[in-house]
This record gives C-alpha cells, structure tokens and sequence, in this order.
C-alpha cells in the first residue's frame, strides 16, 4: 500500500501513476480534491480573467464605436457561479483519479512522523508515502492591521462579499499583476504597493508592455514598504512607509507562498519549512518522497504534476529524476505572458518584435499594439536558448516551444515549422529572421 | 532582375527571401500588398471573428447572471473600422518588404507570356519570375441569379451595407462554417445550403461539436442543392432543388475559389486555371517559378508563404522541395478547430477526451463543453500519425504539434513536455494516457 497525502496536482497525478504501474495506492484529501491549483489558484484566475478580458475587449471595441455598450458585471454572481463550476471539476477529477485505480479518501488528515505514517491518529502501514501537502498564502509578520476585516489573500479572497470600490494590493508578482488587472477591470480602483519593483523577473520590454497596456490605469508604488493597515470594524487605508495613505476598503496581500509541512514532522526542511529532497523526490527518511508545493518553488501546477509522476516512478523501481529546464512561467493579464529559457548563455543575442495581430488581438491594432515577441538566440549554434511572448494565447506557444528548446532546436529549424494563421505567434517569424541573419553572417567573409 | 508577380503571402514572403539572398528583386502588385489573406480572408475573418467570439461569450455570461446585458454591434462601423486596420497593416507589410530589399512597385499588372514577361504593356528582362497571382472566389455558373443585387462572395462582401435579417450561405467548407458562425452570432438568421455534407473532413466528433455548439442555431440544409436565386431588384429568397423556399436578403456563395492565372499564358495548367508546378515551384516554362493560391489547393496562406520560399531558394540556386507533410488545417467559429495529419496510418488508434476548461473556455463548463481534443497513435511504434483539437487556441497547438510529428515525435516523448497551465491543450493529456497502455501493453505477457 502506498500512502499519498494532498489531493492537489502533485498527489494527484502522483497517485495516478502509481495506480497506472500496478500499486494498490490510497489518497489522503483532507478537503476537496484538485488542491489550490482548482480552488484557490490557476482556475480562479482563470474564471475571473475570461470575465475581465469580456469587458476589457468590449471596451475596446465600445471606444471603436463597434458595440453600443460594455456590460456590467455582478461579483457575486462571479463568485457563486465560479463555484458552482469548480464544483463540477472537482466531481471530473474525482472520477478520472479513481478510475486510474486509485482509492481517495475524503476529510482526514495524512500525517508523517520520521518514518511512521498515520491517518488522522491512526497509524497504517505504507510500503511508501509520497506527501503532497501543498501551501499557503504568506502573511506578513511585520505589517499591523493584516486581521482587520476586509484584508484578504488569494485563499480567503472567496469571502469577499461585493467589488470594493478602492482595492489595495500589496506584493509585487505575478499574483499582485493578475489581480489587479482583474479588478481594475471589474471596475474597482487598483493600488498596488510592492517593497521591490513590480514584475522584477520580466525584462525591460516585457515589463513596460505589462505596465502600459494590461494595468494601465492601475496605481503603482513601487519601492515602497507597506507600514500598516489602517482602520476599525474593517480596513479603511494602507499607510506607506513613505507617509501617504492609500484609501482602500479592501486589501489583497499577494505576497508569496509558504509551504505547508506541519503535518510532516522528522523530515529534513528548510527554514520556510520546505521539505527538503534530491531529484529523486525521495526526503531525507527511507520510502518517503515529497512533491508539489510543499518542497518549495516554483510553484507551479506543470512543475508539481512532474514531480509527483517522478516521485510515483521512483517509487515503482523506474529511477528517474526531475528536470526543471525550460518550465514556461505565465502570467495572464489583459494578454497572456509567458517565457522559457534553457540554460544560461551569456553569448546569446536577443531579438524582439511587435507580435502580429490575430484572434483575440486584431481590433488593438486600432490603438498601436498586438503584443510583443522575444528570442535569444546563441549565435555560434543557432540555438534558441530563450523565448518568449505577450499575446493572447502566449502560453501554449512557449510550452512547445519550451519543449524543442529542450530537443536543441535551432533557429533554423523553424524553416520547417508550417505556422497557422492569423495567429498571434511572433516567435517563429523572429526564429526565421534570425536564421536569415546567420546565414547572412557565414555567406561574408570573415573580418 | 528578379520579377515576381502579386504581393500576397506566397509573391511577398518569396521576394523578401529573393532579397535576403542577395537578389535585384521588382515586385508588381495590381491593388495593395497582403492579398486576400490580408483584406479579404484571413485578417476579415480573424476581425468578424473577434467581434462574435465577445457576442457570444457575452451571451453565455449573460445566461448566467454573470454580466447584465450583451452588447449590440454596428455593423457599418466594423466594416470601417476593419478597413482602416487592414490599411494600417498593409503599411507595416510594405515597409517590412521595402526593408528587406525589396523594390515594391503598385498599380501594374505583371503578365508572362511563355518566357516573356511584361509590366503592363512593356515587355522586361528577368533572369526569373515568381508568378504568385492568386485566386479569386468561384461563382458557380449553374445557379440562376447569382448576380442580383445582394449576392456576395467574401470578396464582394464589404460591399453589403448593413447586416441582413436573414442570410443563405451556398457552400459546406470552411468559409462557410465560418460565415455562418459571425453572421449568427452578429443577430442575422443563417441559413447553410451545401450539395454534400457540412464540413465533410472533419471527422464525426468534431462534426458533431461544430453543429451542437458554434452552429447551434444555423439552420444547415445539407445534401440539397440550389436551384435558384430569386428576386428582382435585389435578392428576395433562394430556391432549394427540394422545391422549398428560403427566405434572404443576403446571400453569400461560399463554393470555393479558382486560381487567377490569366495573366500567366503559354504555362500548362490543370482544367481549373491552376498553374502546374514541380516540388520545386518550377513552371513548364524556365527560369518561371509559381507559388500560392495560383498554383491550386490547399489554398493556405502558411503553404503560400512556404511555396514562395521554396520557389525564392530554388531561383537562388539552392535546391529546396515543398513538404506538404503536416501542414495544419484550421477554421475559426465559436472555438477554434486544427487538425494535422502525417502520412497515412491504417493501423493507428484513435482516443479523443474532453479538452481541460481553460482561458476562454471556463465558463462554458456551466453548459458540460470545453471542447474536445483527438489523437491518432501507431501503437507499434507510439508515434503520433494525428492531432486535433476544437478549443480556444487550437491552431498553435496543433502547429507546433504538426512540427513535432513531422520529427517522429512518439506519446511517450510527451512526458517530458512541461505544459502550462490552466490550458485547453488537451493533446499532451491524450498523449500520455496512451503512453501509459502502451506501457501496460508492454510490460503484459504476449496473449
């Protein structure tokens, strides 16, 4: 019997595979099966942002005089809608895991203790445990005033009864950017306040497109330290290490993550309380492994669904070891944003370009943009070492292309690619120009 | 002196390329740079397209009580509007092709006449031509009344002033189904009229899904041929070979298109005007190449800019073949349809799954459909013969999954793809789940 704890991406997918190779597996979800990935995460933005991309296009196509009106949303209707369908995904997940032969027991607590596995208080025999326990939203021990009714994280955000009219963020990634476009969207006047810069991770380019065309509008301070919130029965402002105070009958802290190991006691971790394991998946006691967010970033769903298919193929006797190359990070704003890089190439010339208007961009162009396309590109190999995009549809393209950047794709290669069009995909036309550049460069004769 | 001839995708993608390679290159075009893929297929569909895809995601959201009310459209005003987009896009083309080298000259007529070539009336040296004179749509001849006032093909279309109360489209292809798509969605009544089946390539399921969910509403006469247009000043109905009587104040015949390749005389060509070409776009006449619609079918324009870049390396004098291999096929409706095929697979397996809910698709979940997503395996070898998807994004998908397929790629690679997420890419899904029955396959005794 392999014991699995936490019914998110990692465990999940985990417990399928092991299913899948023959072991008899039992689930452990102390809640909902589909983790913070369904309930709390990717899904959630994901339903609020195809609604927040409905009025911002109908803005555009309003200020074109194309459509009479851009219609008004009701947030909670948003929300118990959203719900509903996460509802429904659950019961899909729910079946396929079982389906894939795997036993999934609801409302207990899978725990470990060294090399002990219990079930709430009951001891059970594991031949293996993969823990899969997941994460929660940081809160700030440092900021006063993060209790007061009306500060919400992602994770209680649920409880948000009505758009506010004045929503402070504080955090500076991509969390921070998603829900700010949201609600700015939705209507509700954005502040977002971040201690470093916003975005930090983008480059130049990338970085002014997010702020010129997906949060225009929204008030940044970066640089800026958040000294308290302010206010009585509920949050009234945020006061700024500067001295300025943002009015704000809601606060958003989207200031990272933290993993959730309580549970697991007697396992090496680091100071977060990250599970430490090698890429194996295996912690540092004999027949546990660890996957997803509880050993610590990136953070992703894409990340956590490997880690848990390498932790269930160790378990099952293949050995196999995690690769964290070319994992494509996205952001979804009024855009989509998304890029992959193999390796470090200090060598590597950059090229960039507006991205070419197609679905979901063709009426911006009335205002000067349809996104951007970036590549880095060594030189001596032609390899493609980094790509990336913001356009709507951005991030399958990078995760293909992720996925030949791996396979050693050169720019050349592109050559071959039969695109589709219209399309929204800058990269391989970049790709194409700069093979056209290199060959240039072989044909003259050397200076 | 190089001369090619129309400034579509496969005349200026050629040039551009003649350019990069070092050569003199005159390029003629008669109207305006980007062809029909320009202003009157692609980019005009890609536009309609983005205003129904708003209406209809409007309509959903207001069906669940997210939003208050759908928005009406002008269609006067999205006809300018597109217009002046498409002229600001024609200016990025021109400089693009100016920027590459190439002189662009407009308002002549490129003529070749065996192994002479005129501009107009004057007869020019050339050391080669790249004939790329495009097509035009097809007017059936055996249909009385194909030329009253308020019949159109999508060349004409800009013409119709307003929308129509009802519309009959005469044809059963893609552009069709994409008309018929905007035209619904826009608030006319649709009616498809076609001699065969509605989209008879697409296999039963994604048929299926086109009917019940981007068609619903469209009334589709299939297997009745027309027998009439009838009106008098303008159109009033049209005559089905069955005796019944359809209601139109617009008409659209959406019955194909023919190569335009009068101006290419003393060429062989097949019955339908289309110019013969060998795999490396060479004419019967030397030192004329032919690329793009002008040529014949699959009428694409990613085929045309490859046939121009093929055609562009063999005037070059680097001998290159087109690989017609994988080329995808796409339609754009309420979702997004692509398919691409490798060779012919008799032994292959096919799966298909509900495609994952993602951006652009969440809220449909409400009403049990995000799509569906279709693989065909050779389960000796694991390789992947055919993708297909109908989902928000499935052109780029199938793009780079076309690409990959075209490399050998086999199910089992597919566990190294790091996906993103939340994703309507239900291919890589499919793909591993038959990773894992070949796995089982495998590892079970011989039966």
């Amino acid at each position: 019997m392999i014991i699995v704890i936490g019914g998110g991406p990692a465990g999940r997918i985990g417990a399928m595979r092991l299913a899948e190779g023959g072991s008899e597996v039992r689930l452990i979800e102390r809640r909902k099966i589909g983790g913070q990935c369904l309930h709390d995460r990717c899904m959630m933005v994901c339903a609020l942002n195809d609604v927040a991309r409905l009025l911002d296009c109908a803005r555009v196509m309003r200020d074109l005089g194309i459509v009479d009106t851009v219609p008004a949303v009701s947030y909670p209707t948003v929300k118990r809608r959203m719900r509903e369908i996460q509802e429904k995904l659950g019961l899909v997940l729910d079946a396929e895991t079982r389906r894939a032969g795997v036993e999934v027991v609801y409302g207990a607590e899978g725990r470990v203790s060294g090399d002990r596995v219990y079930i709430d208080d009951e001891e059970v025999r594991a031949d293996a445990v993969l823990a899969a326990t997941g994460s929660r939203a940081a809160i700030p021990d440092d900021i006063p005033g993060v209790d007061l009714a009306g500060v919400y994280t992602y994770q209680t955000l649920h409880a948000m009864g009505d758009l506010p009219r004045r929503m402070a963020i504080i955090g500076g990634g991509v969390v921070a950017a998603e829900f700010a476009h949201i609600f700015q969207s939705f209507g509700s006047e954005v502040d977002i306040v971040t201690r470093r810069g916003l975005l930090p991770l983008l480059d130049a380019k990338m970085r002014s497109a997010v702020m010129r065309h997906d949060l225009a509008g929204v008030s940044i301070h970066e640089e800026t330290a958040v000294a308290s919130i302010e206010g009585g029965a509920r949050v009234r402002s945020v006061l700024l290490g500067s001295g300025e105070e943002i009015e704000a009958d809601a606060v958003l802290l989207a200031t990272g993550l933290v993993p959730r190991s309580e549970s697991l006691q007697g396992l090496s971790k680091r100071p977060d309380g990250a599970v430490i394991v090698d890429r194996h998946m295996r912690t540092s006691v004999a027949r546990i492994y660890a996957a997803g967010d509880v050993i610590g970033p990136p953070y992703l769903t894409p990340a956590a669904r490997r880690e848990g298919v390498v932790a269930a193929e160790n378990i099952l006797g293949h050995p196999t070891v995690m690769d964290y190359a070319g994992i494509p990070q996205t952001m979804n704003l009024r855009y989509d944003y998304a890029i992959a890089t193999i390796g470090t190439d200090d060598g590597s010339v950059s090229l960039s370009a507006p991205a070419p208007a197609g679905p979901g961009s063709f009426w911006d162009v009335a205002r000067g943009w349809s996104g951007v396309a970036q590549i880095r590109v060594n030189p001596e190999t032609g390899r493609l070492v980094s790509a990336a995009a913001g356009v709507p549809g951005a991030p399958a393209i990078i995760s293909y292309i992720g996925y030949l950047m791996k396979r050693g794709v050169t720019v050349s290669d592109f050559e071959d690619l039969v695109e589709v069009h219209p399309s929204t995909d800058g990269i391989y036309g970049l790709a194409r120009y700069a093979a056209g550049l290199l060959r240039k460069k072989k044909s003259e004769p050397p200076g």
